[in-house]
């Protein structure tokens, strides 16, 4: 299982469908998902994408994208956002919000205590600061942490520390969380299929 | 210079800004501006993104984004597809539409043998049966030619191949166009600033 953590500040309100970036940044993480998730024509098996939304008005909330079970999403912002859009009106009331969405009222720092437990070794966060990801050994099950566009917290980036999570860099250049996600896909691909 | 080459199918007339995949999956071209354009904080210098749109009703008509000289764009698809709207309404008018965006009657094979004639060696496109990127020669300048999610259309693809343009792959897996150009970026990172 390939795993994806996403620290974010969106909201955990209701949002204007037509504004997702005045939503805390929610273009940003419908990208992310979306990379995360899909391969051409087809989502990407065996990846559980989840996004903390930490943002205003009742965090934390944690939305999971399940690619065994999901059904009729599409790669566009709208449409993601659309599905976490429903999943937060869900809270608390349905769960999966929708097949393979699932809502949940666990936090950065629960859900990360919970992967790391589970496996160790294979929890990263991403960091400019971190060892080169071509000399990381990553096998095809991990847990890749990441910040929305302004990073990690202190007081998150602190308690990663203490739990000794690896940092992981991509190189010297500073990409979009996306982006990032893209690369990290990538780079396991490569060591696993090649 | 880094230039990317999209042949899209997406309209040439207005469109509906809520409806992006409608517009000939105007979404696609937005992730695909957007990720070459743009990393964390800032736009990528020296990046010219060409997308030539091949939809109805007024084919071919060609989009170039500058990055050099670009202003006010933010990486969300509906930013991104709001500057292509309006390019296509300057089309025939205004050139540039606005600062770092210009809009042509240009074709795809008139674009592709511009670039040929500029620097033969450095065009390549993406394809499942290309030479592995990891074994090809790219420098800092280059042309990288891609289709959207349908890929080229053969008359195309006949074209690129009578010219001798190279075939490259991103290995076994078939990604979304963003997500080619988002590797491509990287794996040129990688080669030229590691």
């Amino acid at each position: 299982m390939r795993e994806f953590i996403l620290f974010s500040r969106g909201v955990t309100s209701d949002f204007n469908i037509n504004d997702l970036p005045g939503a805390g940044r929610m273009d940003l993480v419908a990208r992310c998902v979306s990379t995360g998730i899909f391969l051409s024509y087809s989502l990407r098996p065996d990846v559980k994408f989840h996004v903390v939304l930490n943002g205003p008005p009742n965090p934390p909330l944690t939305i999971t994208f399940f690619t065994n079970e999901l059904k009729n999403v599409s790669p566009d912002e709208r449409n993601i956002a659309s599905h976490i859009k429903i999943a937060i009106k869900n809270s608390g009331k349905k769960n999966p919000s929708e097949p393979g969405i699932y809502v949940e009222k666990i936090s950065f720092e629960e859900l990360v205590r919970k992967k790391v437990e589970e496996c160790r070794n294979s929890v990263f966060y991403l960091h400019k600061e971190g060892e080169d990801i071509k000399n990381f050994e990553i096998g095809k099950d991990f847990v890749a942490i990441l910040g929305d566009n302004k990073g990690l917290p202190e007081k998150e980036e602190i308690f990663l520390e203490r739990l000794g999570v690896k940092k992981i860099s991509l190189g010297k250049i500073e990409y979009l969380s996306s982006q990032v996600v893209t690369i990290i896909n990538y780079e396991v691909d490569r060591k696993c299929m090649l």
